[in-house]
């Protein structure tokens, strides 16, 4: 019997049990607390900045992978010298842990991306934004997830707190060219050891307040599909990623794509191949960790869709509210995380699939508003 | 957030737990031992037929429901005594536990089914098998399941271990006619508290030495599928059955329906359900114990197709042998129970979905043969 750990128990590490369990692989979580949202498959609850618990953890396993990327490179980097099969490994990882060990990659690699700047300075802040201004992205390079760690600013005061902080970033920040952009849009790929490389359709993501909100899949003409796959190819085989790979990407009037981020793991964008893919990503990114052949990433509907449920306050946690809508709409996947509510956190999701994109988004938005308003209403 | 027990850790507890994981739903199994199915989500390992374990185990629990149908009515009808949800209830249970209390019940009901009769004694088998011999099915009452307490007898002789002790099966046998017919189906169904019951399609079930082989949705013309929904409704309804109830049924050469089993839990005929229905057996059993609204039934393709895995032998788990059949077949969904290996044990099964469920046949077998095959060769 094969056995995965997971370091993190959030909500991605959740969604690979229904997978283990299918394909009888053994998943043990290194959860953070003993009421994460993987706690039902929590081997172990500590911390993972701590080198000998994670030695302990790793024992016995046949890969290690990731809920997150906050693991530091110096513990990934100490667990593969004693030969742990740390997947995606460092060298890859790092990419998704680091945007501007990203963006610079990516340039060497000729993808196309943002104009983008490392700066240390006000005065190479200032540079930037007189460039490509009046307004520019500030990102840290480390840390920052769903909005957090990106700020839209014009002027460098904005992010002084930050220039004070530096050390805590890596030293830097990263400045992006704020792109006026049609849409955004994810490419979700997998890649295994064995260099076994394939993509889900290209998916249409809209984000509200920095996070996802909603996600359309198929997006896009051939050309753009096609483009889409030729940039996730060249990413995951270049940065020798292993498992699930999201690529986020603007798409800009004249339809071009530039990479926003990346990420190293099963993400939002592509929570809609468990409902509506023959092959959903957490059980290809079992699959990959594992060298294990992959599956088929078709759609079985001409149509997904994926509606984010994100917490209304700190009271109710949604999931109560769930029976009136299933009564309503019996045709919906109903998702719940188990997590403490708190507003704007990720609670949930809905998937739909079917005939229609635009019929399957009415009727998603319809039964989260319900949701929504019973919650508000308590 | 609701918290479903389940009596028994086989591996119909253990595919319950991906629907528990999806609708934020906290699964609790009581287990028969640490290494079962189910263990991942093991909550009490002990002995169901304690009433004090259960009391205990059931305490805090918004619904009782089973992996099997063994725990005995006075259990069952002590915790409903004691305000326990018990779903379906002891009333319903029973007529999947005593296969006598269901050939009455089902005759009161009128619904169609073998000639047969209740017999104490070895001059009561004999008169039956001169009406309707030479051949005829001698069944134990209680406590038989994938052909165990079943024999095909044309002497009382081939009984007279069972007569020698009656008592152990409540006091009689259940003989039956040996029904000529040209194919097996099963009618699955779920029914919740407020009465709303839902079907899936009717199926074809294909067994070898008693056991169920493959399962081939949808099956039947229209008035064949009308009887069999016809069926299953009456039972469920009148029987008050709460939770999946599957009917398996025989088809005459005449092409009438004759009720042969009850179960009443998710069952091996509906595992198909799992990939490609809009709802799995193993979530509206959830929703319907809960008395959540039931989640839509159809096929979510032309044609679905489910090949059980039976052990080789005891060496190994067929596991092993999965990556070059998911290499060649990269569109099969693969299930295994982490069973300990018994030849002739479930040990696992395969789905796959499509246009033709012939060309599906024979995917599927194919694959098995492979699994098979290369576990012999070890």
């Amino acid at each position: 019997m094969a056995i995965i750990g997971v370091i993190g128990g959030g909500q991605l590490a959740r969604m690979m049990q229904p997978a283990a369990i299918n394909l009888g692989i053994e998943l043990r979580v290194f959860a953070e607390s003993a009421d994460s949202s993987a706690h039902q498959a929590a081997y172990r609850v500590g911390d993972y900045n701590n080198l000998e618990n994670l030695i302990e953890f790793c024992h016995d396993l046949d890969a290690l992978t990731f809920d997150h990327e906050h693991v530091p490179q110096r513990l990934l980097q100490a667990l593969e010298a004693r030969n742990v099969k740390v997947r995606p490994g460092s060298h890859a990882l790092i990419h998704a842990q680091n945007k501007l060990v990203m963006r610079q990659r990516l340039e060497a690699l000729g993808m196309p991306q943002p104009n983008w700047t490392r700066a240390e300075s006000a005065a190479e802040i200032q540079n930037f934004i007189d460039s490509f201004g009046p307004k520019v992205i500030v990102k840290t390079p480390i840390g920052g997830y769903d909005g957090k760690g990106v700020r839209v600013v014009g002027e460098v005061s904005e992010v002084s707190d930050w220039l004070a902080n530096l050390e805590q970033f890596g030293g830097a920040l990263l400045v992006e060219q704020k792109v006026e952009f049609i849409s955004e849009c994810a490419q979700l790929s997998a890649r295994n050891p064995s260099n076994q490389f394939v993509t889900w359709p290209l998916a249409q993501t809209i984000q509200a307040s920095g996070v996802c909100s909603e996600v359309i899949a198929p997006f896009g003409d051939s050309k753009l599909q096609a483009e889409a796959v030729r940039i996730a190819q060249a990413i995951s085989t270049e940065l020798g990623v292993v498992g699930v790979l999201a690529v986020e990407m603007f798409v800009t009037p004249d339809g071009d794509l530039l990479v926003n981020e990346l990420a190293m793991r099963p993400h939002n964008s592509g929570h809609f191949t468990q409902d509506a893919s023959v092959t959903s990503q957490f059980e290809q990114h079992l699959r990959a960790v594992l060298d294990l052949p992959l599956g088929d990433t078709e759609l079985t509907h001409p149509a997904a869709v994926m509606i984010n449920l994100l917490g209304v306050n700190d009271r109710n946690n949604l999931v109560e509210h769930f029976p009136s809508v299933m009564k309503r709409f019996p045709q919906i996947k109903f998702h719940f995380y188990q997590k403490a509510a708190r507003a704007g956190r990720k609670m949930g999701h809905l998937n739909l699939f079917g005939e229609d994109a635009s019929e399957l988004v009415r009727i998603g938005r319809a039964a989260r508003e319900q949701i929504y308003n019973e919650g508000v209403e308590r």
